[in-house]
């Protein structure tokens, strides 16, 4: 899974019938540190995710069976990043 | 899912048996802004997108599944972008 | 899918025993304008593609349903591209 | 599978319902020769990996396999890096 | 499938269950001349190669079908290339 940040939700008013219902977020990459890169990606919200939070994703095959009604989709937010524990 | 600009359709005489009826358009890769990039793909249309549209796709196994005949396919345009709305 | 010049017949002596009979060509990837770019790959060809076409070619788990006998391989070869229709 | 730095516990309160139980590791990514990299994945741990220990990971659909309660996630920890040996 | 170089055998006393009598191979990266690049990885062994040997090997789902146990692994190596004819 990668990080990543959230931008806003993703407007498409024509699109596969499959996607109806499904929250689609536009991500920005985003290195460990916080710091941003000029890449952008759609992906499926699965946790309530909202703008500003910084979020884990994941791709493939996976990104479909995370969200409850199987899309066609290759990427999913799986959870919020609090942080990381070092001691582990 | 990645942001692409629609260039134009596909043409291919000789192609595997299950694309026959697949639209194939030539998607080119585009930055989140807009800016178009020099990388390229087919990917199969399941939305009804024409030349100079600005769509989003979606990769590997998921893309056959978007498409109604499950041709063996790795790129299926699954939306057309409107725009982003930020207060999400 | 994305578009690659067919190089010549790879030949392998030892090789697992689900590729018998697989025709494994190398390509060569390329720009759409036809640029060759100094990366290679093996893929498996499902439409007779022969050396010097313009091919484009399926990645990852479809690739392996894209031949007939269902190898474990992941880029197969689906088409040999003619053009683009710009008026689509 | 590639190698990779056990950097800590990723800590997320919010996630998807499938992740609970699921010990999510921050990895750094590294060149064979230990050289880190400035990249960064998170990855379920299948075998009891901790922080500093150099490892290897699977990724995509094989990482859902990996760990037994098959979450949908796109890397894997499955096995402690000891050495090479050359004479294979 | 992609070429590669046989670098050893590598050694994990700590790893996935599923992997015990799976043959792990070091593989560094060539581009197609025989020309090493700076990138590894670890690989299932499926035609018995070693150390030295030019191989390909095949990526993510089909990796784990190229091996007798379906393992959770992304990487298999499927055959030891000879050479290229240039006729095909």
């Amino acid at each position: 899974m990668k990080p990543a940040l959230v931008i806003g939700r993703v407007v498409a008013s024509v699109k596969d019938p499959s996607l109806k219902g499904v929250k689609l977020l536009l991500l920005r990459c985003i290195r460990w540190s916080g710091e941003t890169l000029n890449d952008y990606l759609i992906a499926a919200d699965s946790v309530g995710a909202g703008a500003g939070e910084k979020v884990f994703y994941v791709e493939a095959r996976d990104a479909s069976i995370a969200v409850h009604t199987n899309p066609p989709i290759d990427a999913a937010i799986i959870g919020i990043i609090d942080g990381v524990d070092f001691e582990e």
